[in-house]
């Protein structure tokens, strides 16, 4: 190694650990309060439900979840372990153009992510939230209903209203 | 190798062309008219698209694509290639207990499966059908109508009611 090399080696080696030491880097597409972001690749996942939300949404939903979700769901047992990810897909309905009595899905709405972090997020249930409206965060008062509504009505299936369905 | 090891060799050769020369086992759990059967890990599939059958069949419907289907669906190109599996899960939909407002997956009904192979389906636009219950095809009743009601509706997209939604 020459002196020049040697001279890089050692300055990439600080920079790393600058990299290491210094604060995450601002992510200005990450939700108000979690932190949390679009997850890269969900759409492939594996479904874990379908559901359908009545008037004034109107909307045709699908849950997937990573392969964390859907093994733990496999196991059938609670709660979800850190890593878990879920991911809600949401679209208005509308009526299919080539058979009226389906509904099906038309416009994109929302995509909303649960991710299972018990240090992270202490004070949740150990979940962190995220709803985006064409991949950017919603507002913060959105953001503040999310937790209360799931520990209401869902706390004691981990807060997670979905069901896997075979 | 001893004689006996010899013998055992030729014995398993001899069984090896009988296999590949006799006709395919049949099928009891294939649909009639298309011999069609439930692909093997199709739940793992990546989703296409959710739906809603309204009254009187009230179900809500997913259909999950093998990875050829998803790859056509992506592509944006018709006719899909031979190998292009499509599976619609079904089952009565029913309201949350938990959130009155959204319509849940409850018993599943059928499994209906769509396979492309164009020289063993030259009648029906080149898909066969199937229709399951239990993991047990329907009637041929039930089979008479599936190339009818698809080539009637949707020929002009080969022959695929479902369109993917991101």
């Amino acid at each position: 190694m020459n002196p020049l090399q040697s001279l890089a080696r050692a300055a990439l080696a600080v920079l790393s650990c600058a990299a290491v030491a210094a604060p995450p880097p601002a992510k200005p597409d990450a939700s108000p309060i979690y932190g949390v972001t679009v997850p890269e690749g969900y759409r492939r996942w594996e479904l874990v439900a379908p559901a359908l939300e009545s008037a004034p949404l109107n909307e045709l939903r699908a849950v997937l979840g990573n392969p964390r979700a859907i093994e733990a769901y496999q196991r059938g047992r609670l709660p979800f372990p850190d890593g878990t990810v879920l991911v809600k897909l949401a679209w208005k309905h509308e009526p299919s153009k080539e058979f009226g009595a389906a509904l099906v899905p038309g416009a994109a709405t929302t995509v909303q992510v649960m991710v299972k972090d018990a240090r992270r997020y202490p004070e949740t249930g150990g979940w962190g939230f995220g709803r985006f409206v064409d991949g950017k965060p919603a507002d913060l008062a959105q953001h503040q209903t999310c937790f209360a509504c799931h520990a209401a009505l869902v706390k004691d299936r981990d807060y997670v209203f979905t069901r896997w369905k075979p």
